[in-house]
């Protein structure tokens, strides 16, 4: 049997592969490339399904990635490319926290800032300075120049968090943050991953709210699961093999081989661009250098379920809510958050994650009744009305073929330090991508667009011989710029943070003198202005 | 092509694999068992290999495994059952110790006592006494039930050393324990999987030590891989096929199918033995639950490359040292630890380890430079005698295939208390092996046998339907049993602790006082008598 013969083969056709390929194809229209997929569909970790919505009929929704921010260049870009639209994610109107365990009470507020007793704000107040002011130190190109890189690296999050946050209600709430933004306990990652995953956002802010610029700020009107379907189209279908996953790559002098259960291709160049925990899976002749084997072996991917839920009314705006809850992991509720989800077509609906140790305990357990502590969670924080749902779909990332998790791996501890260049190093004709080896939005779809496109440029120089433009040149060097970019986003902050803390250390004085009246009025302050 | 039809199919032919093997066929001698190895040899992590001795000769040597204690009940019982013999580790003489810098004294001491200063010893014995009674609280059969377990378990072994270590020479001592028994920092383990390793020893000392009952006290005449050896002959070598490696197990309501690259084969129980990270990429139909895939994503194998240097005569002997060096990492010595290696024939010769982080930093580099590094950081420590050398031979197992690393795998944060049970339990027909799996000595060559043995009473009890003795189900029940061993154990230790605590605290006060007349008299009491 003699083996197809391609310019490139890309592993993978989620949205950092077929960036790659469409990245390619613009800048070399002759090359053949392929792109080989072991789902029986396109997109990764996007995936958009049409459900059950309002008055009889069906919309989509996202079961996967679904936000994009102005800040997210990449994807900005491709999504303007493509000819796409966005819409903003809804989040006015009452907020619901429930942290503090079973009893205590149920807090609803409107502002960005958590209706949390004074000194738990002044807490979260100082801890977020303390992060950020860290954040702003860390080296995304390379962590090891970060300074004290191998002190914060040996420690996890979490070990952070007992020592720098006071109170028992602010551990609780990062421990929510942690589960919403990796599907993660802050145990399992390294401190200085977490430095450096906020740094190539921004700031620490950035990876939790809605507001302009942040993580949570734009949806995609008709799903985001379209940008992978319209590049495939561009890139052409028939360069695309569904239900084929790579189990080997061999490299010679001349050829990599790379093979699935039924096939064997030759190629130039391949670029992997599956989850490290995927890729560690494939077998590599010869062996890929141990310290990349170590590094894989060491980057956990996340739990998520994601569930959405339709009704015939968003009775929750009706109520004022704007459909965000915030659960602790004392409030037996089974998901950590929730937001409204409402299609742009106007059918009404809910999204919410189950995440981290919740999924860990949730994901074994019959579907039904996962659905059903889901909505009583929801009659709690939302009222009655929650009960009466048009349909409820769930999606478990870790049951996902070629997936295994969501949204994103992490590093465990004590692997920045000694490892990380292995993450994005070239091996013999092998290059990566995905979005865990992005130095910009790293772990969202940005972060898979941008990775995708410098592991095409690093084919283009390398392999093909194309010599690339001054600007080409600059986005393969652009880790460094990351560094700036983020120090100088990171001043904003840094000044923004301190007149809170000045603000609020008054506000802890009279905090400890009692003087209650006072106190209110600093709050409505802090509420009505400055964050 | 029709498959092969076996009653029990197993994954490697180390240790684990073997003992079930031989453990199965004395027990049912009928049953038909196949071994399939990816390597071209038997023995997992142990290997012998003869290399150049003195006056022109040969002589082997073990490059993986090769100690074993008198309290390693299951390796213990095999060597007697094969009639192989053990020998004591050398360890008479003046040892070498180094840390606190390149330009720090290097010292040297007789007794198990470090050469440290009084304020160093008190704080390794702080440290250890707190070590071990936490140690002693944690359940090896299900760590969950340890108090404290998720704290424990969110923090690294190194976040402990930070908060409990107040020295840094202390600090840097307890990075060369961590790279010696695991291969890897301190920095990228749970500090409740550390625990629960040494509970599983019986206590941090028995992992660290050469004395009776611990880690360090024998060797076998004739090297470890004879162990294997000895055990395929009496399972038969026409029932192992060496580079066979496993790359799926599929599934279905009759049978288990095992494929290697070449071959399907049929059978009613699978024994998965190897290394939880090669475990991890085999390819399994229907999926392992998530919670095994989480798990095995993040237990990373330590880094170890083994040297054995063969001299002429023993002269450090000659010179009144034992041969035991200890050097931490701001020595600028390649390795951790050495030991003398004479063989039982008096073939001088020394064993070292590079390891973890200089593993992670020497395994680039060429051969030539790193035994350059090696000799001259001996003749650092034992004079020029140690340049004059017949051979140097090491061991990177980095670069094993089907090994990846050594000596074991251990857990990342935030592990055992949300995954840890399903590092044995079984999957439909598939049973799980190997050292890690083990509750006693778990970790080390006894581990595997006692893992093997276990693995096979499930296939007997669930597969064969073998009336299991009062016997064997006891030691199907013996993962609790070890817990009340460990705290016998440690009660002892306790005590032995509280002595020294007090003796030390009343030194500590001395020291503050400047007494050094009545100080020197103290070490010299401590050093004589106590530990």
């Amino acid at each position: 049997m003699t083996a197809e013969i391609w310019d490139v083969i890309i592993v993978g056709a989620g949205l950092s592969g077929l960036s790659a390929a469409h990245f390619l194809r613009k800048r070399e229209a002759k090359l053949k490339i392929l792109i080989l997929e072991g789902k029986d569909r396109v997109g990764g970790r996007t995936v958009s399904s049409d459900i059950p919505a309002a008055n009889g009929g069906v919309d989509v929704w996202d079961f996967g990635g679904q936000w994009v921010a102005s800040t997210q260049t990449h994807i900005m870009e491709l999504i303007k490319e493509l000819g796409l639209e966005v819409y903003p994610q809804f989040n006015i109107g009452k907020k619901v926290l429930h942290v503090g365990g079973p009893p205590s009470k149920v807090r609803v507020y409107r502002t960005s800032i958590p209706a949390l007793s004074l000194l738990v704000l002044l807490d979260l107040t100082q801890f977020l300075w303390k992060i950020d002011r860290l954040s702003g130190t860390v080296c995304v190109h390379d962590p090891l120049k970060t300074p004290n890189a191998v002190e914060l690296d040996s420690m996890t999050l979490q070990s952070y968090i007992q020592q720098h946050a006071w109170t028992a209600e602010l551990k609780e709430q990062l421990g929510v943050c942690s589960r919403s933004v990796f599907g993660m306990e802050p145990s399992q990652m390294s401190f200085l991953f977490f430095l450096m995953y906020a740094a190539a956002a921004g700031g620490v802010l950035a990876l939790l709210e809605s507001t302009p610029g942040c993580a949570q700020e734009f949806k995609i009107k008709g799903g985001t699961q379209q940008l992978s379907e319209c590049l495939v189209e561009r890139v052409g279908w028939k360069n695309v093999r569904l239900g084929s996953a790579v189990t080997a790559i061999w490299q010679d002098a001349e050829w990599a081989r790379v093979k699935t259960n039924s096939d064997t291709f030759l190629c130039r160049a391949v670029i992997v661009t599956c989850p490290p925990h995927l890729a560690a899976k494939i077998h590599y002749e010869p062996p890929l250098p141990a310290m990349r084997e170590f590094l894989t072996q060491n980057m956990p991917v996340g739990h998520m379920i994601k569930f959405i839920i339709t009704y015939q009314t968003a009775f929750w705006k009706e109520k004022g809510f704007s459909g965000e809850i915030v659960t602790g992991s004392s409030s037996n509720s089974p998901f950590c958050v929730t937001f409204d989800a409402t299609s742009p077509y106007g059918n009404p609906a809910l999204v919410g994650f189950i995440a981290g140790q919740q999924a860990s305990h949730w994901s074994p357990k019959e579907a039904g009744e996962r659905r059903e502590a889901v909505v009583s969670s929801l009659v709690k924080y939302l009222g009655p009305e929650a009960a009466s749902f048009i349909h409820y779909e769930e999606k478990d990332w870790a049951k996902e073929d070629y997936s295994g998790g969501c949204p994103v791996n992490v590093m465990a501890p004590g692997l920045l330090t000694y490892y990380h260049p292995s993450l994005r190093k070239p091996c013999g004709r092998i290059h990566w991508s995905g979005t865990e080896t992005a130095t910009q939005w790293c772990g969202y779809m940005s972060g898979a667009v941008q990775a995708g496109q410098r592991a095409a440029l690093e084919v283009l120089a390398e392999v093909c011989h194309v010599v690339l433009t001054a600007e080409e040149q600059e986005v393969l060097q652009q880790n460094q710029i990351t560094r700036r970019q983020s120090s100088s986003k990171l001043m904003c902050l840094f000044i923004r943070k301190s007149v809170v803390m000045t603000t609020l250390t008054i506000s802890a004085v009279l905090l400890l003198s009692r003087r209650h009246d006072v106190l209110m009025k600093i709050k409505t302050y802090l509420t009505n202005t400055i964050l």
